[in-house]
């Protein structure tokens, strides 16, 4: 299989796809919409599950497993919650070769299955919060896919979580938002912009919807992680109450969050290029790729250092891997962990070694440069760093560069077509407005930044007096 | 609630019930035959998992993600492997509000999904052996269900390997089962007997399945673990197959080999007893329940004390927990670790503090010894470690006090009604002779040890000549 991919400037889309197949992150499944996310995609999956996981447990989450069957009388009881997840549901008619009573919804989220074992666990405010979180895979029906971006079974994380008041469950839902804005600007080193949801683009049975969003490398926004303040709607229609110190029922407050399998997509499309995948060191399965030089006996002394050294950087932690294979030439091996986007590549030939010397290349850069052998164990983990403050340095430079402002509604048009990315605007905070911004130009409130300049002046397209300041952009 | 379980003595199903929701295992679903798995159960199949993971990897195996989704037309080509999961086989007939083209099975297991993709990813003898696995949910219809040990939904590991000759693969096969054995007496304390299966009890379209198994409290036996040698018979029908050194196509040899949630169950059934749960220490979420006494300025230094030690455990990774909660007695505590399992608790009041010493209590034997502070360090590991142990020999003479011999099937039809346990009695290899077996008696060969003596003299039922001995038991 030829390793070249379409040139991101010739077609954004294929190269994406060509990317993720060819460094065999995933591979289509014979099921319509669904993936197969192979051994390498799923090294860095695992790295993302650690990174996350290690996290939330710091805030006090505990994992679960709730089933996959949801009973469609549980999923129709809130009410905009079902009318948000209706079109997307798979639904399980027959089981054990028999016509089920009830059909069953394969959980495209699990907030009604959830707050029904809530409803039976949570008795006194000594129960409280509660707060967990689930490894699982889900289901949503989708008619246009792509790997990793929006396939119809995808694995994610959901947490949830039922508290005291309002404003604990609040200060959770921004809790774990940072929780995730942090591992994306340090893990994934993806500069993301946090903020909340407009209340049309709100989770289906959310009071108020979080996210943090980021520009792919196309300059199209991805939402990349949500968290939710679900006030009681759930608790309502399910009975999630409890016994406060005085002895009353209330219903909980609660929140959900989640991120998915997408990640993967989005380290991707931010910092891929056309020779493939570039990974940021703290998630890459492998960090250093070493290849000898030269076969037979002519290797032989190369192929002991270049063991030997790989050994001396795993005491530290370094994830590393010597490519010894002789069946393919250092040329082949050299594109192949391009491809997979290692960050760090150490040659070692018969030369270097006579010179007490490897060559050091970096896979952002491409710069080589010889090092003595003498000096790796110091210089491996502060290039790895240096790799990973880079990516992240030149993600935040790219997103910025390619974020505008605009003084009226003719300019954004424009802006949006040409050359698109994200532009910050005041708006009026009225749906309708929010819709006709869609219908005109395909661009989408991506959220109201936590952090933005306050609204002075008046909404960018009607005219009105503004309330906030929003991020628009075309999004995934 | 009432920490009180059902006596084993009086009913060891309601016992079992009992222990796994009231330690807070997991609890029903509102789905019929489906569990939640609560945090402390979860934290348990975690450690499972990591204990199992780290093995497998040590062999070589990479995990991946297959789709939950089977479209019908591939589940039905292997005719046996059809016909042996069609009964259990939940079915999507519809998604996204439509009416399926063709229906989609939930997987009961991936053998078919995974050939699909393996005869794409493998061309070449050098994509050889092909080693997978993958951590996942599986869905096999079932009408009785009972917490962990048989239920619709469950999660586990899945390993799939392709390779070039019948020996490796088959060697493969065993491997696997070493590494489940391991796993079982070193980590879970659970003494098993691994062996082969009969024809009659092979996995549906192996050529040859193994098994590890294990004696239950109430003496019936239970399937801890398989592998299969497949043979070629899935590479046939999918086309798995690859280009030899001299350039010739072959079929691939294949295994699958997994372990469940069932884990957790059977770690309940063998060391629980009336007061909860016994964990064996190398898996228990919480090694060590540390109870300060004293309430109030009364006890605050005994709480500071207590935290203090759990600090100084938890530098050589002892994994402890201080209950400090006001609200509850420490004889309610006592209690309610003990249900839980927690291998040793610790005791510290301001008297014990007075004297330089704690009291340190073992679930298993109940043994309650004061011990010095300062000598806390040393005496922790070593007392887990014993326990490990103590669980382990305790498991293992019971099931040998609980395994006979017997001279004909007039005896072997006495005990296995009472006293019940595992018989072992050479056998005629007749699949009839052994379904006369089990319609008389409902003792089904468990295995064929692979550490059995000889053969000798005849079928202990039909007194034709005796090819093996084979363990035969009632079982879960």
């Amino acid at each position: 299989m030829s390793k070249k991919v379409t040139p991101r400037s010739q077609d954004y889309s294929r190269w994406y796809t060509d990317v993720v197949q060819r460094a065999e992150l995933a591979d289509y499944a014979p099921v319509k919409g669904c993936m197969v996310i192979r051994p390498y995609g799923y090294a860095l999956w695992e790295n993302i599950q650690e990174a996350l996981d290690r996290r939330f447990k710091a805030t006090g989450v505990q994992n679960a497993y709730f089933p996959l069957f949801i009973p469609y009388s549980l999923i129709e009881k809130e009410a905009e919650h079902v009318e948000g997840f209706a079109p997307q549901l798979a639904v399980v008619t027959h089981g054990g070769g028999e016509k089920l009573e009830e059909p069953l919804v394969v959980r495209p989220t699990s907030e009604t299955i959830i707050n029904t074992m809530f409803s039976q666990w949570i008795q006194s405010y000594r129960d409280l919060p509660m707060l967990l979180n689930q490894w699982c895979n889900v289901v949503r029906w989708e008619m246009r896919t792509r790997l990793f971006l929006r396939t119809t079974e995808f694995l994610w994380q959901e947490g949830h979580t039922a508290h005291v008041t309002a404003e604990e469950a609040d200060a959770r839902a921004r809790q774990m938002l940072d929780v995730y804005t942090d591992f994306a600007v340090n893990d994934t080193a993806i500069p993301v912009v946090p903020g909340r949801k407009s209340d049309s683009e709100r989770f289906a049975g959310a009071v108020r919807s979080y996210t943090i969003e980021a520009m792919m490398g196309d300059l199209r926004a991805l939402q990349a992680g949500s968290s939710h303040f679900l006030g009681q709607n759930f608790a309502r229609v399910f009975g999630t109450q409890y016994l406060d110190p005085d002895n009353q029922l209330q219903h909980v407050w609660q929140t959900s969050w989640g991120v998915s399998t997408r990640m993967v997509g989005a380290m991707v499309m931010v910092h891929g290029d056309d020779q493939g995948l570039i990974l940021p060191p703290r998630l890459a399965p492998t960090q250093v790729i070493v290849v000898p030089i030269g076969r037979g006996d002519e290797g032989a002394e190369a192929r002991a250092a270049a063991h030997a050294l790989a050994d001396d950087l795993r005491v530290p932690g370094v994830r590393v891997h010597v490519d010894d294979r002789e069946e393919y030439t250092p040329g082949w091996k050299f594109n192949e962990w391009e491809m997979k986007g290692v960050p760090l590549r150490i040659e070692i030939g018969p030369r270097d070694l006579a010179a007490g010397q490897v060559v050091l290349v970096r896979r952002d850069t491409g710069e080589k440069a010889p090092v003595p052998l003498a000096s790796l164990g110091e210089r491996v983990p502060a290039l790895l760093d240096d790799i990973q403050r880079a990516l992240l340095d030149r993600a935040r430079a790219f997103r910025d560069a390619h974020t505008h402002q605009v003084a009226d509604y003719a300019e954004f048009q424009r802006v949006i077509e040409d050359p698109g990315g994200f532009i910050a605007a005041p708006w009026c905070g009225d749906a309708e407005c929010e819709a006709a911004i869609k219908d005109d130009t395909k661009a989408t409130i991506r959220c109201i930044p936590f952090e933005a300049p306050g609204a002075a002046g008046v909404c960018m397209r009607c005219g009105e007096p503004a309330v906030e300041q929003a991020v628009f952009a075309r999004a995934y």
